[in-house]
């Protein structure tokens, strides 16, 4: 059941771009081409762009039985409507379940971007078999996901999993929602770079790195670059903060990390591990496994999709 | 169920003094005499002498069918074993459920005291009815235990739910498990007495407040002393920090609220609820009740009969 042969459309809504694709099993067997988020003027205009390419897919792969769509923002899994989209225009209230299933006919299914991937990585990934796990990406933003007793954990509101918003420091700098500290301020990409040149400057080295995203600050610090090496240390610290902090509060067997940022493997991995291990009660850190995400770019599709089947026909 | 009418004994094992009670739905119909826990030099010692006082309930009420005990520090439920307790030197991988059984004839259970708290206002006080809540007590620590999707959360190694050993700030000072920037570093009735004496001394007002504990700081607030006004508004933007990150995490329905400084009720509710409805994503907020606890001291001895007949006899 975990991974389910009925198959179904997968849609990674992203503030980019969408990607679809048909699913069966954790395999994406067929995809459709792209959809540039933010050539549409309006909800509407994007569902009916999305609907004419679930169409598209739908006509080769007749079998589909469900859809699924993950999106970035607060989402209201139950009612189907988005509160709010992080990166695009417009989407506020929208009931978009309702609109996608109308145009397209299938049973559909709407569920926030990050916890799809949670999904993914815990009914297929890296963390299968785990009753309480943590799922993070890291990039632009910090997107996360929880499973909790073996559930999907949605909350109240279905605004549950925010690790990205959660802050490190009490007295920090303002957020998006008025939040001080958000840890998503401190280690999104813009901000590992801003850091990053703060360094280099520091040091005498404005023009060390021209462009500090992550592939690069990666090249750095594996050919020795102590500024390099002191940004990932950093970055390690911070994030270990947030994830310290689960733990205290959820005692989980996993947490899994994917994204730019993860890439970087070791870089990352090992500092995180160590400053985890420095200020977790001793029975926390061994029943804990860190570890990289098994899915990449395909993680949101795949989650979607398993999603929209097992609630279907398995209530999850 | 919730008030079940199966008369249990519950156990309220503190660092200072053990606490014994025979209960009967929301009641304790009679209790025992407390037991000084420091008077005793090992686990072995002091677990014969709760026997005793078991035994003297016992015999005054035989129906009993079930013993809790809640204890200070980390407890393996499932296993029955201390992990280590807090303010208690000595008591390190004890396996004090099948000792306590074995001195009592009664079906036992430990559990965290904390958890016990939860779980009692969960079944019993400001929690009913709720699917997700957090429970937390301020004294000289910070005890708190969680409600997941209507269930006492436990965690890989029952050690989750630990509120105040979460960070505020990621630099900060380093606390008993290693931890940097620990809740109860910040918020513990001796921490908010030195920030007061403190901020009395910037002020010239050494001899302002002798014994800056919540009582009195709580009566100059009232009488509209400045100095214990930004006591209380610190303190509540420190303990709002951590429960923002649990809402982000958790979306819960109830935050509650028990323990000697929440006895000042408004001086502390009213600026956490500003701090937190400042810094939360509107549909968080809307969903959340923040309460006062309903029951005082007797929130142990309550807790841990109840999770000891649920367990025994319901299954939870």
């Amino acid at each position: 059941m975990s991974t389910s042969p009925i198959p179904a459309i997968g849609i990674d809504f992203g503030g980019t771009s969408i990607k679809l694709g048909v699913v069966v099993g954790n395999e994406v067997i067929a995809h459709a081409p792209s959809i540039a988020t933010q050539e549409y003027d309006n909800p509407e205009q994007l569902i009916q762009a999305i609907a004419q390419f679930v169409k598209y897919l739908k006509d080769s792969h007749p079998e589909v039985k469900a859809l699924g769509m993950g999106m970035p923002g607060f989402v209201n899994f139950y009612q189907g409507t988005i509160y709010t989209l992080t990166n695009v225009p417009g989407w506020n209230n929208v009931p978009v379940r309702q609109m996608l299933q109308d145009a397209t006919g299938l049973p559909t299914y709407v569920e926030n971007d990050a916890n799809c991937m949670a999904y993914a990585e815990w009914k297929l990934g890296a963390g299968q078999g785990k009753t309480n796990l943590i799922c993070l990406t890291l990039g632009t933003g910090v997107g996360s996901g929880l499973i909790i007793n073996n559930q999907l954990h949605r909350g109240a509101t279905c605004s549950a999993g925010e690790l990205g918003q959660t802050s490190i420091d009490y007295k920090g700098r303002i957020g998006h929602y008025g939040n001080r500290g958000a840890l998503e301020d401190y280690v999104g990409n813009r901000e590992i770079a801003a850091d990053a040149r703060t360094l280099y400057a520091a040091n005498g080295q404005d023009k060390a790195i021209v462009d500090c995203n992550p592939l690069a600050l990666e090249r750095a610090a594996l050919a020795g670059d102590p500024v390099a090496l002191t940004v990932w240390n950093e970055l390690a610290k911070k994030l270990a903060c947030s994830l310290i902090n689960c733990c205290y509060l959820l005692n989980p067997e996993a947490i899994i990390i994917g994204g730019g940022v993860a890439k970087a493997k070791d870089l990352l991995f090992e500092p995180l591990k160590n400053t985890m291990r420095g200020q977790l009660f001793a029975p926390l850190m061994e029943s804990l496994e860190i570890l990289p995400a098994r899915f990449g770019n395909e993680a949101g599709i795949l989650g979607a999709a398993h999603l929209a089947i097992n609630t279907h026909f398995f209530e999850q």
